[in-house]
């Protein structure tokens, strides 16, 4: 009987392994690069090779696991079929059969949004709760939605990809899928910089920002604690359409619990009032609402729910 | 071997009851009145008296009986409570408990629009699919989000609560949520109104509106059809708001299908039209789109649901 199973996230700079009891508890934790020539042709035989290495280092063998999960960077459709990983160079593909097959173990998959909500719903933010919504705030926004303790991956695997609901039809500029107005462009990293500097060109008020060679988000999250007005601004912008957001989900899917991870969640109490003050106003539920906490997990949210897809295999909603 | 199960689709005016084949025939339907006095303390016991005086008159005990399901006008939460439903003058309450001891059979309980949506992907507009969104655009807009082939119902009951999502937070009106810009002040039969008269007060044009005593939104479709200006208006901002709202839900749960109910949908082709307009403005999905129907069991969507629910169990997601 298998008692360890491995999380694999597939970036497209490195490739991160956990190898995990089934408790969860994480064993060893170790990477290698992501090879992206030739369409990624190799990654998935570098991933086999680098598993198979550590078990046998380990003294594991095929008996002692229970399986392999993986999250990679792209939708994945509820069959558990590769849509396409820009960032790997993959189109169309069975990446989880292919695994599995070089491994001889059962290879569950996810888009890494959804694997990381997962990771945060069993061990993170979003513990002791099988209904969780989780936001990623980095470079872009990604999201995840878990239901009864399964990832909700859609049938074209667009399913938690919150980052681009539109928050605004008015929006002149244009995200990076093509729409205008999605959350992506007021409440990721470089969102909240370009909001920023967009109140800049329209208000007249000094600010810290001003004084700033590069802006980054932290930069804004600094100068709206020290109550810099126009820092103050942006930073409300994106609460108000995350939270918006939040609101409309709760409508949809009503969860226990949001999670708020990725690098500007680092900017903490500031942005999670932010939010709860937005959500309260836009969600239509008077008492009991949903929790709104800050993931624990860091980068290892995705090694995590990797494990826990391995363990309870890919049945999804 | 039970093969028969009853579908109760409880209303603030009367219930309706089907018996159906456990393959989804109907074979009987009947209704009683809603009897509202004393909190509708008399409404289960009317319902058990109902459904046991017709298993009689059929010949049918409980062991030809597979159960029965139950959609109510209010939220119901994961575990089957009802929340309350101040249409029937319930607070909260176990209905389905109370009515499973007085029949001595299993029954299942839904909120009533989740339940239409069970309906209707069962035998309705959305046969063949397992993950169907439906919105019922009538005096509200209810809604009802299906995935796996189970509702949704959330840990509030407010799951697929889909007429209080917020598209315009620039509202000054109230919702009867008490919140400003829900779907339903746009989307429902009147809200279509309540747009046509604000349009009249802000557009000098002309408009068959205008000469009328008293608009009902099938005037305004009628109108709309004609290309009477403020009327088209009308339309096109229903239409731009479901489809903004059908494109947020598919980037939160990526169904299928999306089913178009409730009294505003016998305006038919041109209710489509403009929501597929917008929605593919919205969405983030290039090709492959979910498809947008009609639904197709009118006012028999509710017993058709519970009928399923009855034969799913109360199993949700």
């Amino acid at each position: 009987m298998g008692k360890y199973c491995i999380g694999v996230d597939v970036g497209g700079t490195s490739v991160k392994f956990g190898l995990f009891c089934e408790n969860g508890e994480l064993l060893k934790k170790w990477e290698i690069p992501t090879r992206k020539e030739n369409h990624g042709a190799q990654i998935v035989s570098d991933i086999a090779e680098s598993i198979l290495k550590k078990m046998e280092e380990q003294n594991l063998t095929a008996e002692n696991m229970i399986g392999v999960g993986m999250g990679v960077p792209g939708p994945i459709t509820a069959d558990g079929q590769v849509v396409r990983c820009v960032n790997l160079g993959w189109g169309h593909c069975d990446a989880a059969g292919d695994l599995g097959a070089r491994i001889n173990m059962p290879v569950a998959i996810g888009n890494d949004a959804n694997v990381a909500a997962l990771g945060e719903m069993w061990k993170g933010g979003g513990e002791g709760h099988d209904d969780v919504v989780m936001l990623t705030l980095g470079t872009g926004v990604g999201g995840g939605v878990i239901l009864n303790g399964r990832m909700v991956a859609g049938k074209r695997g667009v399913g938690g990809e919150l980052g681009h609901i539109t928050v605004n039809p008015e929006e002149n500029q244009q995200c990076n899928c093509g729409n205008r107005g999605c959350l992506e462009q007021y409440a990721s990293a470089t969102g909240v910089v370009r909001v920023a500097k967009k109140l800049m060109e329209e208000d007249n008020r000094d600010s810290g920002l001003r004084h700033m060679e590069n802006i980054s988000a932290k930069d804004v999250f600094d100068l709206a604690r020290e109550g810099d007005g126009l820092a103050v601004k942006a930073v409300d912008i994106l609460g108000r359409y995350l939270g918006m957001v939040l609101a409309n989900v709760s409508m949809t899917v009503d969860p226990d619990i949001y999670v708020i991870g990725g690098g500007v969640s680092k900017a903490g109490e500031i942005l999670l009032r932010v939010i709860e003050t937005y959500y309260r106003q836009y969600v239509c539920i008077t008492q009991d609402r949903a929790k709104i906490v800050l993931a624990r997990l860091g980068n290892e949210a995705g090694i995590y729910g990797a494990a826990k897809l391995a363990l309870s295999g890919r049945e999804q909603v």
